[in-house]
């Protein structure tokens, strides 16, 4: 199956139309890749009614010409944005869409004294990650097979998790088995964090070995063709006490309520409260410091974003994490998290490694 | 030993003294863990005559009370650069430097909104990347020590190269073993690019097979508590013919000579003007199509350029690459790059990977 490219450039094309802009300037690299194929780490691409053209530097001319679709290749000899300038001064373009949000202001300026008066650059930042949300049957794959890897090579890695083994080591594990699994890379370092450190949401994994009787989160997630996908699972070593057993089923439980949540038609924010509500039934909602989930495609962490009060709907394609966690400064700290897909009768869990297995005596 | 956070924000303080600037907001990463031993992948810090904050979301307060030195934690319940702004608006600051190709366009505008009519935002960015480029001797150890660990797994990884092997798994095993010997990550996404592929300065290990009688580049580079290495060897499966052979001793000579001229007081354009000679004697200079090199540090790319007509002049404590690199499309390319720190003397090669050793019969 192929990229919809064509598609793609045609919806953003009548979007472009409804805002009336001649050109939307397309400088996210993951949105590049999206609407023209080209997979360098360096490349603006211009897209106006009746042309596309992609700036790259000498190094990507070659595999441009080969990946990119429905756009003209340019080799640019000075710098990006001073070729875009150039471009866009000599064409008939005045109103002219950037992305505010991934255009520095020195870029931004240089654009716009590169462009001179008669053009006129707009913030239009969004577009395209607007069109991202949903997510086409080609990228549905892709995420799927990125879900299914992820949660394959976290079985595997669990036979691994013992005391004395270090967080550091199974965060490797997890990255190697990942690659030689077919992964093209981690969506993000997998973050491996045990007892105390399981408390801090965002821990690197460090050198610290696991003990007996502490928690331990796992975070995780390969990349396929560009596609992400979003796991975690927390495991406990040892014979957790009525505290322990109290908090993972409460995250377990919370998890359970979002999932069912996120459906056609719902707020974002909706199965953000949803969530919260199930951990306050257990007082825990003080303790969940992060937001309920966010979008996930050719970025880990996209659009939408599944938080208090936002107020997105959620439509078929959508594909989103939940994640409600609990963390407890110095004692320990519990995440539960799926990537799921919204289908038009409601959510597919993507990652199916199993919840319920989390004691390792 | 220590990084010595408290020397770099003194210096600092005494730049903005002689720039007029009452605070610099800093906010591109690197920049924020250079001057403040904090290594979350988010925060902002405002450093001024009197005072230091550090703003991190509630994912990281803990981490930063523990990892930041010389300056306030505060956590922001808002958007940190909204944080920044009411922190701002509320000081007596009236000049703050901003980093404006670190900042998007939109958040500057925020920004400015934020801070109100008073204070004044004034671009400064390249102030704290200008001090980064002298490495302190805590620095240099860092590196030399990611150097070191490069240059022994790609020895280790040498034997593992035969017809057969896929790049990707090739570039998989990189990884894994720069990590299982103590490296914290991968500078970069390791590349391993065989036959034409090599011919594309920036490919993507893929998952072609390495064949008879073709060269493989090999990019790779570790990272060790913030800091990176990169380094570059060109291998040749089976027997160069005359061309093949002609090609690597072009290149080979031409990084020789380019090391040589990387002293102190010299500019970063007479290196790339140099290495550019020495491959015209040989007619190829017109195949190399990137610029000699580049500072490495806390980023892998970092200042100062090595290209063309480069002004800066070079000083003990820089650490740069030298790489040059033919490429004939359809046939294959060579290059050849090592991490070069600056002594007061002269060169010291890092990255000590033997380059005369080249072809694998």
């Amino acid at each position: 199956m192929e990229a919809p490219i064509s598609t793609r450039q045609a919806r953003l094309r009548s979007l472009l139309k409804a805002r009336k802009l001649d050109h939307l300037l397309i400088t996210h690299i993951p949105n590049v890749y999206y609407l023209t194929g080209f997979r360098g780490s360096a490349g603006m691409a211009l897209l106006g009614e009746g042309d596309a053209v992609l700036f790259v530097d000498p190094r990507y001319t070659l595999q441009a010409k080969d990946q990119a679709r429905g756009v003209e290749v340019t080799e640019a000899k000075q710098r990006l944005i001073e070729a875009v300038g150039g471009w866009l001064k000599t064409s008939k373009a005045k109103e002219v869409g950037c992305d505010d949000s991934s255009l520095s202001y020195a870029t931004w300026r240089a654009l716009q004294q590169a462009v001179g008066r008669r053009c006129r650059l707009r913030s239009a930042g969004g577009l395209v990650e607007g069109m991202r949300m949903v997510k086409d049957p080609f990228e549905l794959g892709l995420i799927r097979r990125a879900a299914l890897l992820t949660s394959e090579v976290f079985e595997d890695v669990r036979r691994l998790v013992k005391p004395g083994a270090s967080e550091m080591d199974l965060a490797t594990e997890i990255e190697y088995r990942l690659k030689r699994k077919g992964a093209e890379g981690v969506a993000f370092e997998s973050i491996v964090a045990s007892g105390p450190r399981s408390a801090l949401p965002h821990a690197r994994a460090s050198s610290k070995l696991l003990k007996k009787n502490e928690f331990v989160i796992f975070d995780l997630g390969a990349i396929i063709s560009g596609y992400a996908a979003d796991m975690t699972r927390t495991l406990y070593l040892g014979t957790p006490d009525t505290r322990a057993r109290r908090i993972y089923q409460a995250v377990f439980d919370a998890e359970k309520t979002g999932i069912k949540a996120v459906r056609p038609g719902t707020r974002a924010g909706a199965v953000d409260a949803t969530v919260r509500r199930s951990l306050a039934r257990r007082r825990l909602d003080e303790y969940f410091t992060h937001s309920t989930g966010h979008g996930v495609g050719l970025e880990v962490h996209e659009k939408p974003r599944l938080g208090r009060g936002d107020k997105q709907r959620l439509d078929p394609g959508f594909v989103v994490t939940v994640e409600p966690g609990v963390y407890l400064e110095g004692f320990g700290g519990v995440r539960v998290e799926d990537t799921v897909a919204i289908g038009k009768d409601g959510p597919e869990v993507l990652t199916s490694s199993p919840k319920e297995d989390w004691i390792i005596p």
